[in-house]
């Protein structure tokens, strides 16, 4: 579970940093034409050849660009560019999604001049539709790459689908007496629930950390912050986070025996868990962000379930939506889930205000809770009184927009 | 799986029949108040002593009529009435609630003269809310039942909540040469997910079946029917399918070794069918029923997964209310499911018209695919190629009105 520790307080937030904030990163984004005018295809370089990470969607279908990068990263588990695109999701294509991807990465490889297997490929967007490549070929021809503010802003708008807001955080630490920062950017928004749904996450560092550890962070930090965020329960076929760290920090290298490990992982912890709830707070139609605390279940794994169930509920995400403090909504929810529960132990609250203590109703201020559930962000806690576990989830409403939106998602 | 069989051929439907068609049942509905205008307490009697069967919620927090009602049941595997309340659904209310529910059944066995144990009872409505007990007992007090087609809808009535129209059916067939009849009356409609949601399901029959082989035909007929609807992917704390047989039709006890115990069963599957599709038609907000056909799964169970894992998804859901043919929505819920699928082998048609085939996009015409999905019920025929296993989902479109019904569902 995502928890404050002491090395929390070692996490310096960088209000104003992104992708570029740590060393020997550069990046860029243009409008390639698949939209009609968005910014729709991006790229972030490193200078320095980089370790590197990936989680993947658990989709049956993953997606051609999805092939791609792993068998870039299987090769050498380096990287040194990762180039995206929005509006096609280049899945379900197929033999030619397949060889459109292959050729999207060769093309960025030549374009910055590195072995194609030092390229990563991620694509979002529409399945089923082939890419279009001259349009890709085009683009990425045009792309250029930079380090101001606005290069950043480039590729963060250029990842972006039905996004409403740019998703981006940076965090810093000190490491071996050296600045380490990390930096973010993301896309939401539907098809958001387990296991990687349709996002994208893009990690920088400019730690030196070898891709074996890496790799074991970051499947370790998503389980608690990327795995516990739902829209709408529908996973994505095209679902990666990323991290490349390029070792330009000056630190030694990082390993769990390397006193600042845990450091580091907050680090990376800190990041994830912000991009996550980004995702969720601009999930589609949503006009506030529901926090899900569970303590008191038998394990860590369990209450993680029982929050995203709760998260995840159409009941739960209309009374929210509504204002209603309908804690009926969040009983329904924990009552499906296949873990533990003790039917006689469950307390509930809005915020501060409790309205089931030992699985009986408390009296409430209507009113102050219909106050308090107009909040951008609606925190709901829940205690089962059976063990220790804990978990956090984060979530959204469900708003007449979010029926607008995927209707004619299409068109 | 709910299949046409040969023995099919042998029910015969009977449009206006309902509970009261098969012999020696009387029911009525009355206004007890617990809702402004509606009429909201119900009963059905069996002139004899019937056998019976009843499937649950799997929620944790099982309401105290559900409670009441397996006591009952316990003691002698026998019932002469259910009586029934829409509005509270006493559940989450503690030892006051299971109180309530015990005085409840009191109340409806002490008006037709049975002993307590022969009736069951079942609420439906707002979670948390402890029953109005003056009401009820008013209400039961002024109860009457009879064999009128106005009794039968007055008890069809009185059980419903969100519910924009009341459900009902009735099936016939000859077994030993005589007729025997089942009778069927349901309410939905939001809250309705796996095993039972919020829904309550109560048949009548004059078929002679002992409650032993009764239960053990409803446990297997519900899989592939009530357990296979979903509206919202939220399971109510209330969900109860009761059926009661009071042998009056004079066949010879049906068994398993009975020549004819296919046609009862399938007697039983068509009611329950029945019922089941009339809840998800009139899911909360729905415009039009969703019927999903999953066939060459690894197996039966599998395929009724990823059926309803198709039924259950938001973006599967608008995308029919917008009468959007995105495919790509159906392949996000399929490539979730934990289902074994081979991810180049998928098929996936809408009506006749085939969207993909081996996993590859097919050119169709989005004229033709977007007037089929105006029609009433949608079908999604999906084939994975991998086994034999088939099985069927049904669910509804989501579309604003389920967001407006649920953001004030209490008020």
């Amino acid at each position: 579970m995502y928890q404050a520790t002491t090395d929390k307080q070692l996490i310096k937030n960088i209000p104003d940093g992104g992708i570029l904030t740590p060393k020997g990163f550069q990046c860029g984004g243009v409008h390639a034409g698949l939209r009609y005018t968005k910014l729709d295809l991006g790229m972030i370089v490193s200078e320095e050849l980089a370790s590197c990470a990936a989680v993947y969607t658990t989709s049956h279908f993953q997606a051609a660009p999805l092939v791609v990068t792993q068998e870039s990263i299987a090769k050498e588990q380096l990287l040194q560019a990762i180039v995206v695109n929005s509006a096609c999701a280049n899945a379900c294509t197929g033999e030619q999604g397949y060889q459109d991807a292959l050729k999207m990465r060769s093309l960025a490889a030549e374009k910055i001049g590195v072995p194609e297997h030092h390229v990563a490929v991620a694509s979002t967007g529409v399945i089923g539709e082939f890419m279009q490549m001259e349009k890709i070929q085009n683009g990425i021809g045009k792309l250029s790459v930079g380090k101001a503010i606005e290069d950043a802003k480039d590729f963060q708008t250029a990842i972006l689908t039905t996004d409403t807001v740019m998703k981006s955080c940076c965090y810093s630490a000190e490491i071996d007496g050296v600045t380490v920062s990390m930096g973010g950017a993301a896309k939401g928004s539907g098809m958001i629930h387990p296991n990687m749904a349709t996002m994208l996450g893009f990690l920088t560092t400019d730690a030196k950390v070898s891709s074996e550890h890496l790799t074991a962070a970051l499947k370790e930090v998503t389980n608690t912050t990327f795995n516990q965020i739902t829209v709408d329960g529908d996973t994505s076929t095209n679902d990666m986070v990323l991290v490349m760290a390029n070792g330009t920090a000056g630190n030694q290298p990082l390993d769990p025996t390397h006193p600042d490990w845990t450091v580091f992982m907050e680090l990376l912890k800190e990041s994830c868990a912000s991009l996550a709830k980004q995702i969720a707070k601009d999930g589609e139609g949503a006009t506030k962000l529901i926090e899900i605390s569970v303590a008191g279940a038998m394990s860590d794994e369990e209450a993680r379930m029982i929050g995203k169930q709760i998260a995840g509920s159409n009941l739960v995400k209309t009374a929210v939506y509504g204002a209603d403090a309908n804690w009926g909504r969040i009983i329904g929810a924990i009552g499906q889930s296949p873990s533990s529960i003790n039917p006689k132990t469950v307390d509930i609250y809005l915020g501060e205000m409790a309205m089931l203590k030992g699985s009986t109703p408390v009296d409430f201020d209507e009113d102050e809770a219909r106050e308090y559930l107009l909040n951008d962000k609606v925190e709901i806690f829940v205690d089962l009184h059976l063990g220790d576990g804990k978990g956090m989830a984060w979530g959204c409403d469900l708003s007449y927009d979010y029926v607008k939106i995927n209707a004619s998602y299409r068109t």
